[in-house]
């Protein structure tokens, strides 16, 4: 017999990454598009039916369709409120309008729910029921998974981790004050290795850069942290302490198995991960410390993808 | 058709709390006893019993029985790892023996989850299906209510809301650094108190502390407070800032409807909640800012005991 198959749409600000996936969490094939090509709604289901029609060629039958997009989202209701960097696309009923189309069920979720659930379905959380999601960007967003599904909270708005204060005193935001995201965001590890390096600190990182201080980015930060670079280290050794601090807040609230960190930044591997296990040792109890594990994401960007299909067969 | 009744036993440091609750919250029965009088599981067994008999000498059936106990406990297998303040108790399968010598269904939690329970489902949650508890007191305690239900965490250990970081580099304990908990707890605030007096500051609270610094209690600041007394609005300012840091983090996190707040401090009242409200609002976004409220505990002392019968009416 036929494994069950869905189809799981990852709506990105550039491309819609389309696949027909079964329940083991294998791709079976994709049908991506080009966002630009499908900027209204009407349009983008014009796509979708596309994609589904191809699998549908090749002998398939998905059970279910599940979209992740990057904005904000109720679940419940499969509404989309406003997109982030996609314009046309506010207060759409958009989970009804694939059912209406296809005729199949359909679900939408934000995109970085669908990548926690993906993970934690066939990724690094694959072995837990408990586990909490951080995506480390140009922003930090996050997930929470409880008892085998994930916590979405009262309006569809909880996993916002980068919004969680680390200094009570902290930079003041519209998100309150000291919140993690303002001290490990992208912008923030490129500015203090900038800093640095501009008041005379001598390292790899502007070597990297061209001897422009300008050119720096994370991904040249942790090349330099790769081959040892006392400063590129030191600003890993910073923003791994601040994402310990709070994940030792996340861990004394809900004691997850696991926090699964992904994301661009997280894929600079030792340099983030071995401060970050040891800072969250540091700031746990260890009756706390020693039953909490930190993990790279394992899905790199399938992960959204696969977890939308993930929306489809946990509904049945 | 009669109710169905469970009995919930809040074990304290001083006395067990032994309730006949029916499925209304009600209690309808008490059969109290001191804990020095049952200083081991079987004495206490036996006081049980005493307490059982009695309310079913009174016509009463009660389907289960559910404890909370001061310490730590694994829910799952109903166990005791070790306990607060009482002594012999430690690794105990406590539910097994309570199954074994009465016939009925038994559960075991940590005093904080019943209390929270209770409150999510009779007190000040009881309209709401995620929930945040603290209990503010010696420490701060808390658990974590998401669905309907209590999220114990991978190993019944979540909720300790008290050990969430407010300040990366504050006070460093055996819990970490930055703690909640060594900035309210009922030692800090009067530690805050009793600083500023000894400084020079006019105050109330020295005058309702009859001169003597040694004399004040969090009680005494709080009375201080009804009466307007600035230094002692003060102290309750800056405990519910520090609160309202720790709230905004979990209010992220998790987004409850609701932030309960229980336990010796939560009873002052005002001087807690107003402050403690205007802060978390500062804290928080206004989309999250408007979704979540502040509310006393409803149940005062017997939070824990109907909590302990709402364990029993959850399993079925």
């Amino acid at each position: 017999m036929k494994k069950r198959t869905a189809v799981g749409i990852d709506v990105g600000g550039t491309i819609n990454k389309v696949g027909l996936i079964d329940e083991t969490g294998a791709i079976l094939q994709r049908a991506d598009f080009v966002t630009a090509d499908a900027h209204s709604p009407a349009e983008w289901l014009n796509r979708v039916e596309t994609a589904i029609l191809r699998f549908k060629k090749s002998g398939w039958k998905p059970v279910g369709i599940g979209a992740g997009v990057p904005g904000f989202v109720d679940f419940q209701r499969g509404y989309i409120y406003q997109l982030t960097n996609i314009d046309g696309w506010s207060n759409e009923p958009i989970a009804e309008k694939l059912r209406s189309r296809f005729g199949l069920p359909a679900f939408v979720d934000n995109d970085v729910n669908a990548m926690a659930l993906g993970e934690c379905t066939f990724g690094a959380g694959r072995k837990h029921s408990n586990a909490v999601f951080a995506t480390l960007g140009t922003g930090v967003g996050g997930a929470v998974y409880i008892n085998g599904a994930l916590c979405r909270g009262a309006h569809s708005m909880a996993g916002e981790i980068g919004h969680i204060p680390i200094f009570m005193n902290g930079h003041k935001t519209r998100e309150g004050r000291g919140g993690l995201e303002t001290y490990v965001g992208n912008k923030s590890i490129t500015r203090n290795a900038a800093k640095a390096v501009r008041s005379g600190r001598k390292s790899l990182i502007l070597q990297l850069a061209g001897g422009n201080i300008k050119n720096i980015t994370p991904k040249l930060i942790a090349d330099a942290a790769h081959k040892k670079d006392p400063l590129a280290l030191e600003v890993f050794d910073k923003m791994a302490d601040c994402l310990a601090t709070a994940f030792a807040g996340v861990t004394y609230l809900l004691q997850p198995e696991v926090i699964i960190v992904g994301g661009g930044v997280s894929r600079c591997g030792k340099p983030l991960f071995a401060p970050l296990r040891a800072h969250l040792k540091e700031r746990l109890n260890p009756i706390f410390a020693t039953r909490i594990s930190v993990e790279p994401a394992a899905l790199g960007n399938r992960a959204g993808m696969i977890g939308c299909a993930c929306l489809v067969f946990q509904a049945g």
